[in-house]
């Protein structure tokens, strides 16, 4: 399976495509960091965003996105605009209807490096030993976007399809 | 001018549209609570957001589009939520090249009961006799939305000419 990983972010948006499955050796496609400056509106920039990730799903065809999740629990001044990006991202996969979920940072963390705790510079460092890259992704936007659908290949996409089956089996009753 | 305002929310997203202009009665043309069911998947329930603002922007084609602005500071657990919905609004009126304004609570507020400590029924009192209701719009994200295009109309749009001018100057630069 294809899936395109994305790591929210007003300022820079990061984008990997990975391709694989579960037991076998997984391949970078395309990574990539969409940036928006801050002196535009936020509206401008949202649909800056939503624009470039569109352009990345007609480019990549993914069979699936997954999009880290946001909590409110982070103190960054930045939470309000990457929790509007998510969104967006969320969004745009969804009214294409290809399925999406969401991993949080500590199960990206968890999946490739076998700790939650795992800092960026170990995260990164085990996106190259799994993509088998020359040198880490820079910036760390991309090495997330890459764990990330790294994450969603090697957890199966079950939370995608327990989430629709349970959707579905709640629009029947 | 008309305007669409815009309660933002993922169970609730308030939409009320209103006519006029500074110093003439305002009128309501319109007001509608969107309403997402919490068992769905958050990106469904955005992309239904999505497409009932897309809707209303086609039906009732507003001159300018004003959004809750959301902040970090809420100890709301539908804070998140709460944002990525309100990431929906303004690209929905951004890519159709609709000026966009945020406005806070506490500007809302001020702007309807001159006091930006009101609360939810002087809110929706003041809403009441501004538009000249029979009775206050429930439920309270209807008046919130009624209360954000009237703060918008008296201010002016002020805010989204100055930013567009201020986008404009530093494309220039």
């Amino acid at each position: 399976m294809r899936v395109l990983g994305i790591d929210p972010g007003l300022t820079r948006c990061g984008m990997g495509v990975v391709e694989g499955s579960v037991g076998r050796p997984l391949h970078l496609v395309d990574v990539n960091v969409l940036r928006t400056s801050a002196d535009l509106p936020v509206a401008q920039r949202l649909v800056t965003i939503e624009k470039g990730i569109d352009a990345w799903l007609d480019e990549h065809a993914p069979d699936a996105v997954a999009v880290e999740r946001v909590f409110a629990r982070s103190d960054s001044s930045t939470i309000m605009g990457t929790a509007q990006a998510s969104g967006i991202a969320l969004v745009v996969a969804a009214r294409r209807g290809l399925p999406v979920a969401t991993h949080t940072p500590s199960e990206v963390k968890a999946a490739v490096s076998g700790s939650g705790r795992a800092g960026k510079a170990q995260v990164g460092a085990m996106v190259t030993r799994i993509l088998r890259l020359d040198a880490p992704p820079k910036p760390a936007d991309a090495a997330d976007a890459l764990a990330l659908a790294i994450t969603h290949i090697w957890r199966g996409g079950a939370q995608a399809r327990i989430e629709a089956a349970v959707a579905a089996a709640r629009s029947r009753s």
